[in-house]
């Protein structure tokens, strides 16, 4: 960026799509990060791990970052921030004990040790300044605690980032949304709201969770059998409460999964644990020595995930001495994140399957509500705010339209921010129409293993391919003089049953020497790579026309000495 | 099944997932069969077609089919029915008008010739004799025109089955579903009903046509622009009113999709075409040249189909003319069908890039309603037909569980139908308990362009493999004394990037040599399976600890002449 006078914003990540949560700000040439998050693996990227944003913009411009700060601890905003981690030019990452922990947590896995003051601890709306940036973190309610919006004051005006957030007076722990402190800055005078997207396109409240636990423990009270409970491991508030509640009506507690008791681990530290928990935990191991109805068990796996508790007990496995069985009773306290719906059925029927009672969103809409403010909510916020421009994030391209829609109907202004554009908000170069200009390739990075594959990877287009048509391998011995020295051997995966299937592969490899024959009469290849195209084009057209499939074909010239 | 004199049922799909609809039922050693329907592939089966029943029995008992009944034209239903053609061994197959159309037209793209009188075009109400069997169509309100239930006559007992249904007096062309007769077979005695499971967990009522078409019909009043609609090809009556409400208000219509305008030949043959429309059809290449108010398309592909004209729209193609532009609004009058969720927001998200007005489930509830009954419609069709014993069908275990305690708690008698079990219902061998034996391995077979694959078939874990993790294709080259005549070659596919990552290859090539010649000091691979497994284990190591994956090896052994 340059160092015009003026105050802009570039998005890494979040806008256009859910997740990888990173918004970069700039004022008069000094430039904030606003969280480093993940999001998660669909059809389009098999096999990878986690996607984090393209960081490439914060390397090039390492020098001028003043300082990260990290919204609330879910992994969409905070999941990368081991990866991007040196990309930061060493500038320092405010987060609140709990995202400070976790944040701790995920350098330690990567081996990476924040050098002195790096990580700093937030305080609740404390101001930190940061280069032409004071950042004051003003709480909201959301599925996790200490969930924050910040409040960026800048010499252009003030930017209100709301991250994630509903208005809920009942949320754990009582961290309520600081409706007064959101009505001051209002009042002093808001220049423009990056909100939230997520669920502009529910009309209905969002929910409390009062409720919600009201509900949750009427089930405890009228479940006789054994109790299995799943819910997101960072909603601990939730989980805890309900299982603090069975423990009161007499069930001992066991909590299965590493994600649960890391969280189970920082809230002991941060104050977030029960002391009524504390006598009535049980190691899983003891849970079968157990009456059926003195067990509550916690699982992680709300989402389908492969290895999870609940997929692995749903598939009738032994989990540490816990097998399922007909009467027990499973809650599943979550909603379905879209494209995860297959595998969270799965895990449905197979519990189904195993006669157990399952409680979900499928036939229960009290056991769950969103973290995320309906639309209603947002439009609170913006009265609250009266901020002169909107700028829709953290959402796909259906739910920012929707949302600029209604923050127009509203009386506001909504700016279009667009993946990798900088968007001008104030001072010189901004123009009246806010137009924006590209400034950075946008795209994602992807955690593949010990690889960090780049902007859309040939890998992941070759994954996609080969895993829906198949490969055949052929290989063909040449000599020095680039005489073929055998018969080309062919070997294919994921395309024809090889054993019942001899003909055809004879067919193949005909056809392939018929070809190569052709083109190189002498049987000598001087150009490998004509050979290697006609081979393809070969066994293509007969793996097409024999079987009705393109595969994938991979040419190996072996070398004979 | 045996020759003894007992009335019995068994499933070769529909029962534990959702799709691939086929039912056996036998009496005194007749059988017939209740549909020939196909699934679609999910992330388990990439790269396959249709999913199909898998139809051993029936060839094995071939000679027993007395006749096959279609209930109705959904590709749940009706879409293997081609594939599956040869194992009915030349009995009857029963089909409506619009059924035995679409059971043609698959037939003659397989090149299938039906014997005269083979494909047998039933009326409403008639009875047909097959064996022990008499089946009689009853009609039900549903998604497509022309959808039955079947009532089953028997020496042992009456039989329904429901077919796919509601309740909805609004249903397009008057096909309500017939309570009268429904009634009177409950008088008469049924003995064991097997009843649609999809929408038991459904609460509310499933809705009518009625108010969707008068919802539909304002969205057309209000609409300024041109008008995309998209709605399942198959569920006509409602696209053909929608489209004659347009053309009513001066636009012209134009239908975009193979399938809808096969159904729209099969409905003018047979009366279901509204004659307004007649004069106000256009060519898709004529819509460019009228004003956008005056435009009515309809566009294949409610679920983000990769090739269906609504998908090219979304992505800004130009589709025979025709490209969608800011102020263009597109009503999507569907539902998204589990597993499908990506595709559809993908569609909604690339209109909304276009600043294309989406109208769809999500923001609208008044678009669409289910052809399938909720809760309550199924316990109404439970106290007309009042039967002894409820077999849930049709749904996962998670529908089927659920629809089992609903009929007990109704005060019926569920009996559970396993998957590839025969169930005695009546007669000889019958039990108390209604226990059931396996008699048929249940699975599917897969169309996976010209070959059909059969159940749990390795080459759909082999794509699974090689789609995530990456492939390494390594060949060797051998004397005839099986001395190596070469080094190692590797290719890889999905895995790494190749140019950048030659150094990682060349150390893989490294370690297998190293291992090769380790176990064949002299260079004489005597042992070929076991130099194989060597060179797997060694490559696999080397990827795992370099790059964390764990491809697919494949190893070519290259004979020299």
């Amino acid at each position: 960026m340059t160092k015009l006078k003026q105050l802009s914003a570039l998005a890494l990540g979040g806008v256009g799509h859910i997740g990888t949560n990173m918004m970069v700000y700039e004022c008069n040439g000094d430039l904030i990060v606003v969280d480093a998050g993940v999001s998660f693996p669909d059809e389009f990227t098999p096999g990878v791990d986690v996607i984090i944003p393209d960081t490439k913009f914060l390397r090039e411009h390492a020098k001028q970052i003043k300082a990260v700060f990290i919204t609330h601890a879910h992994e969409d905003h905070i999941g990368a921030i081991g990866y991007c981690w040196d990309d930061f030019g060493g500038a320092p990452v405010y987060a609140s004990p709990l995202a400070a922990m976790v944040v701790q947590g995920k350098l330690q896995e990567l081996g990476i040790k924040p050098t002195q003051g790096q990580l700093v601890v937030t305080q609740v709306r404390e101001q930190y300044t940061a280069g032409a940036f004071t950042v004051e973190y003003v709480p909201v309610s959301h599925s996790v605690p200490e969930s924050f919006a910040l409040a960026i004051k800048t010499p252009h005006g003030t930017i209100v980032h709301t991250g994630d957030y509903k208005f809920d007076d009942a949320a754990p722990y009582g961290q309520k949304t600081d409706e007064a402190r959101f009505a001051e800055l209002g009042k002093e005078g808001v220049l423009v709201a990056f909100g939230d997207s997520t669920n502009i396109n529910k009309m209905d409240d969002s929910g409390s969770e009062g409720p919600v636990l009201e509900h949750l423990q009427k089930l405890i009270d009228t479940t006789e059998g054994r109790l299995v409970f799943a819910a997101f491991a960072s909603h601990f508030g939730r989980s805890f409460a309900v299982a603090a509640y069975a423990a009161s009506k007499g069930r001992k507690v066991c909590f299965l999964g590493r994600t649960i008791n890391k969280f189970m681990a920082c809230a002991k530290q941060l104050g977030y644990w029960p002391a009524s928990l504390q006598n009535m935990i049980v190691d899983a191991e003891e849970v079968s020595g157990l009456p059926d109805g003195k067990v509550f068990i916690f699982a992680s796996g709300t989402q389908g995930e492969g290895g999870s508790s609940l997929t692995r007990l749903s598939q009738g496995a032994d989990v540490r001495g816990i097998k399922l069985k007909a009467g027990d009773t499973v809650i599943m306290s979550s909603r379905m994140i879209p494209g995860n719906e297959r595998g969270i059925l799965n895990v449905i029927n197979g519990l189904a399957m195993l006669d157990v009672n399952v409680i979900s969103e499928l036939n229960d809409h009290g056991i769950h509500v969103s973290g995320h403010g309906s639309r209603e909510e947002i439009g609170k916020m913006y009265r609250l705010l009266k901020p002169r421009y909107v700028v829709p994030v953290h959402g796909e391209p259906l739910h920012l339209r929707a949302h600029e829609v209604y923050a127009k109907e509203q009386g506001y202004t909504p700016l279009r921010l667009k993946p990798g554009h900088k968007l001008i908000l104030a001072g010189e170069g901004v123009d009246a129409a806010h137009s924006s200009s590209a400034v950075h390739p946008h795209g994602f990075n992807y955690i593949d293993g010990l690889n960090i594959l780049d902007n859309d990877p040939l890998i992941l287009r070759e994954r996609k391919a080969i895993g829906h048509q198949g490969l055949v391998a052929a290989a063909l011995p040449l000599r020095k003089n680039g005489q073929i020295a055998g018969t080309i051997s062919l070997s294919t995966r994921g395309l024809i049953d090889e054993v019942k299937q001899q003909k055809l592969l004879q067919l193949a490899r005909n056809k392939a020497m018929q070809t190569l024959e052709t083109i190189f009469p002498d049987r000598r290849i001087d150009n490998k790579q004509q050979a290697a195209e006609a081979i393809t084009k070969a066994l293509r057209h007969t793996f097409k026309m024999e079987r009705g499939k393109t595969p994938t074909i991979v040419v190996n010239w072996v070398d004979v000495q």
